[in-house]
C-alpha cells in the first residue's frame, strides 16, 4: 500500500508542483486589508482541493475576519480520528527590493522554492492536501479519520480561530492533532519539536517628575526615573541569569536528566557564530540548550526614555520604560507569573518614583507531550525512514499559541510534524522551502498516517 | 553721588525702557543661521550704546562664528578694573503659538516685561549699560575701570569666545569679573551665587547580539544587552544615592558646617510640589539642597534601545544605550572623572556583551569663590541696600562654561550678580523679566560699583 502512494506522488510530482505553485502565487497577506479577496482566494482553493480529493464534508466557517476551512473524511472504521491544523495565509513581503525573485512567482533555485508562504505555511498545508490526494487515489480511502482545519489569521493572532475551536468542539474533536508548521533543527535531520514554551508580559514606566528637569537644578533632590529602572531591572534577574523575583520558579518541573541529555544531543547551532556574542550566558548551572529549550526566562524586549538624540541633553527625564517578557516553561501559569512580576515591581519601587503597569493581555501556557508517547515514537520512526536519520527529540523557546490552546480546549495530544529549517527565511524576503524536505516530508506523512491507524 | 545716579535712572526711566524694548525686539537668534543678520544688529545696538555712553574703546571682534563686542573706560585711575561679560544672543522662540504675546514685542504684563531675552540676557546686560549711561551722565566718569565683553553665541556653546579669550589676555586682563546671567532664589530675595558645579559625560551602548533576536529561540543563550545596562548602570549608583564609581569621591572638597548651615538657610523651592515626585532622595546623609548645591551627582540623561512601539515585540534587542552626565564639585577634575567611568564600565562589562563608548567632548571645572571674599560681601551690602533684604548665599548645581574659563584663564573672581527669578521661563515660550528686579537690580550695580571703587 505504502508503495503505490509513494509511487503516485513520484508519478504526479510535477503537476503537484504546479499546482503548489498556482496556492503560493496567491498572495493571502492577511495583516493587509488590500488584499482580502487574494485571502479569500487561498481559502477557496483549500476548499476546492479538498473536494476534488474527496473529504466528504467541506465548508467554510466564517468569521469577523478571515474565514476557516473545515473539512472531513470519516471512513476509516475503527481508526484514530486526527486534526490537521494548519495556516493558508501569509505575511507581507515587504522589503520587496530584498527578493532575489517575485514572492508570488514560486521560483526554484538550488534545490529550493523561494516564495512567501513557501515554509510558514502554505507549502506544508500543500504537502498534507498532496498525500490526502495520493491516498485516495491510489487506496481509495486514508488509513485514518482525517479533521481538517486551515485558518486564515494565523500571522495576524488567529483572533477568530480561539472562537471558532470553542464553539465547534464537537466538530473539531479529534484523538490527536498534527500541525506541520515549525521546522528540523537543521536540513535533513528529523525533529521530534516536544515542548513549546509559554508566554506572559507587561510593560513597567518609573515615573518621577512631572516633566524632564533640568539635571544641575534638580539633579541630588529627585530621583533619576532611569536609574531607578535600572535599580528595578537589576532586582528582578542577577548576573548569573537567575529570575530573583519570588515563586518565579516555584512550579518549574524539574528537568530530568534523560531530557537534559537528549536537549545536549541534539544538533543546534553555535551561538556565538550566528548571532556573534563573545560567550553564551545561560543560567547557573544549565547549558545555553537546556536554557532555551527548557528553562523559562524573562526578557528586556525594549527600553526608553529621556534624551535619545545626538550629542548630550542635561535633563532628569520625566520617566523611563521597559516591556518585560518570559517565556515559560511546564507548570507555570502565565496569570499567576504575571502577578508575580506585578507584585515584585510594586514590592521594589524605588523611592521617589511611582509605576505605572501595563499587563500584556495575551498570554500562553508552555506545552509539551512525553517524548516517549507512542504517538511521537510512531512519528521518530516515519521521519527516520523517509529520511534516513535517526530522530533528535527537541523543546523549543517559542511559543505556538493555537497549540496551547488545542491541548487547553481539547486535551488532545499535537503532534509536531514541521519539515522547515532553519535558513527558510520566515517571515522575511527571500522565504523558501527545500524540495529535499517537500519530497522527504510527504514520505514521512504516508509512513506516519499508516503507523497511526492502528491505535 | 549715589543719589544723582539712581535720580537719572528714575526720570530716564521710560526712555531707558524704550530703548531696553528696542534691544528686545530684535531676533538675535545664534542658533538659527536665518537670523545671521538680526545678531549682527544686536551686537551693532550693543556698540553704539558703549559709543554713546562714552567707552573709549569700542570693537567688535570678529570670529568664525557671531562677533564679541569688546570696549573699555579706563578712566578710574587707582580704582580696579572690571570685567563685565554677557551676551546679547537669544534661544530660539518656538513653540511660537505658546506665547500670549509676540516674543520680540516687548510687552507689560503684571508687573512683568515679556519678550524673549529680556531675562536672559538681553535684559540684564542693558541694565549694566544703563547704569554706566547714568553714571557718566551725572558723573562725567565711573567709579571703576570697565571692560565690556558681550558675546553673541553663548546659546550655542560660546564656541569662539574660549578663542578670543585666550588670544587677548592683556586686552581682557582685569582684577574681578562681574556676570549678571544668572538669577535669585526668589523673586526679591538678594541671592549670592558663590559656586556652580563642573561637568562631564559619555555615552556608552551595550551590545549583544549582532541583531535584534526571536526571544523564545535565543532567550537563555544570549545576554540581553537592556538587562546587562541595567545591571552596569546599577553598579555605578546605589539605591542611597551614592556613586560606586570607585575614586569619584577622592578629590571632592569637603562640606564645612559653615556651608551647610548657609545652604540649608537659604529659601528655595519645595521640590515634592514643583515637579510632582513623592519624595526628594538625596545622597545618603545630606539634604537636597546640600546635594543639589554641592555634592557631585551622576545622573542618565536618556536611556534606549530595543522594541519601542505600541503592544509587545518579543526580541533580545541587538544593542542599548545610556547617556550619562556627571555634575562635579570643586575638587573634581572633569577628564580625570571621565577616566574614572570609562574604567569602571570596562572593568563592569556584563559577560557576554561589548561596550562603546563615546566620552562627552565638552567639560568644566566646578568654580567657587569663598562666600567671605570682600568682593561678595560688598555684594551682598548692594543688594541688602537695593531691596532692603538680607542677601543669602548659595551654590548652584548648574555650570556656566565661561565663568571656568575666565577663572581658568585669568585666575580672576568672577561675581555672580544675577537679578532672574525662578518664573522668568528661560528657553521656554513666555520669557519675561520682572520690572521690580529690573528697577531695583540697577540699583544694587550702583551700589555696587562705588562699594568696590577702593581696592
Amino acid at each position: 500500500m505504502t508503495e503505490r502512494v509513494l509511487q503516485y506522488l513520484q508519478e504526479q510530482r510535477e503537476t503537484l508542483l504546479d499546482k503548489l505553485n498556482a496556492f503560493l502565487a496567491i498572495p493571502s497577506v492577511s495583516t493587509m486589508s488590500a488584499h482580502n479577496e487574494d485571502v479569500k482566494k487561498a481559502a477557496s482553493f483549500v476548499e476546492s482541493y479538498l473536494e476534488d480529493i474527496g473529504f466528504t464534508t467541506v465548508e467554510r466557517i466564517e468569521t469577523k475576519g478571515h474565514p476557516v476551512v473545515y473539512a472531513e473524511w470519516m471512513g476509516a472504521e475503527g481508526a484514530p480520528t486526527v486534526l490537521v491544523y494548519g495556516h493558508y495565509d501569509v505575511q507581507p513581503a515587504d522589503p520587496l527590493e530584498l527578493w532575489e525573485s517575485e514572492p508570488f512567482e514560486p521560483t526554484i533555485r538550488n534545490g529550493r522554492l523561494f516564495a512567501r508562504g513557501a515554509s510558514d505555511d502554505k507549502g506544508q498545508v500543500f504537502m498534507h492536501l498532496a498525500v490526502f490526494e495520493a491516498f485516495m487515489k491510489t487506496e481509495g480511502r486514508l488509513p485514518v479519520n482525517v479533521k481538517v482545519c486551515i485558518e486564515g489569521e494565523e500571522e495576524i493572532g488567529s483572533e477568530h480561530l480561539y472562537e471558532v475551536l470553542q464553539d465547534n468542539q464537537s466538530r473539531f474533536d479529534a484523538d490527536f492533532s498534527v500541525i506541520s508548521d515549525s521546522g528540523m533543527v537543521e536540513a535533513g535531520q528529523p525533529t521530534i519539536l516536544y515542548g513549546l514554551k509559554g508566554f506572559t508580559g507587561l510593560e513597567v514606566t518609573v515615573r518621577g517628575p512631572n516633566r524632564d528637569l533640568h539635571s544641575g537644578l534638580y539633579g541630588g533632590a529627585v530621583k533619576n526615573p532611569a536609574m531607578a529602572l535600572a535599580h528595578l531591572l537589576s532586582s528582578m534577574k542577577n548576573e548569573e541569569e537567575v529570575v530573583t523575583v519570588a515563586g518565579f520558579y516555584d512550579e518549574v518541573e524539574p528537568l530530568s536528566e534523560r531530557e537534559r541529555t537528549l536537549m545536549n544531543a541534539s544538533p543546534g547551532e553555535d551561538y556565538c557564530e550566528t548571532t556573534g556574542v563573545p560567550e553564551v550566558t545561560p543560567e547557573k548551572g544549565y547549558t545555553a540548550k537546556e536554557h532555551t529549550m527548557a528553562r523559562p526566562t524573562l526578557e528586556v524586549n525594549g527600553i526608553f526614555g529621556g534624551y535619545q538624540g545626538e550629542g548630550t541633553k542635561t535633563i532628569i527625564p520625566a520617566s523611563v520604560t521597559a516591556k518585560l517578557t518570559c517565556r515559560l516553561v511546564p507548570g507555570q501559569d502565565p496569570e499567576h507569573i504575571q502577578d508575580l512580576l506585578v507584585k515584585h515591581l510594586e514590592a521594589h519601587t524605588p523611592r521617589g518614583t511611582t509605576l505605572s503597569i501595563t499587563r500584556e493581555p495575551l498570554s500562553a501556557r508552555a506545552y509539551k507531550v512525553d517524548p516517549e508517547h507512542p504517538l511521537l515514537q510512531k512519528a521518530a520512526a516515519s521521519y527516520a525512514k523517509a529520511f534516513g536519520k535517526e530522530a533528535v527529540f527537541v523543546r523549543m523557546g517559542g511559543s505556538i499559541p493555537v497549540v496551547e490552546t488545542i491541548d487547553q480546549l481539547y486535551g488532545m495530544p499535537v503532534v509536531l510534524l514541521g519539515f522547515g529549517t532553519p535558513e527558510d527565511n520566515l517571515h522575511s524576503p527571500n522565504e523558501s522551502f527545500p524540495l529535499d524536505s517537500y519530497d522527504r516530508g510527504m514520505e514521512t506523512l504516508v509512513h506516519y498516517w499508516q503507523a497511526v491507524a492502528t491505535k
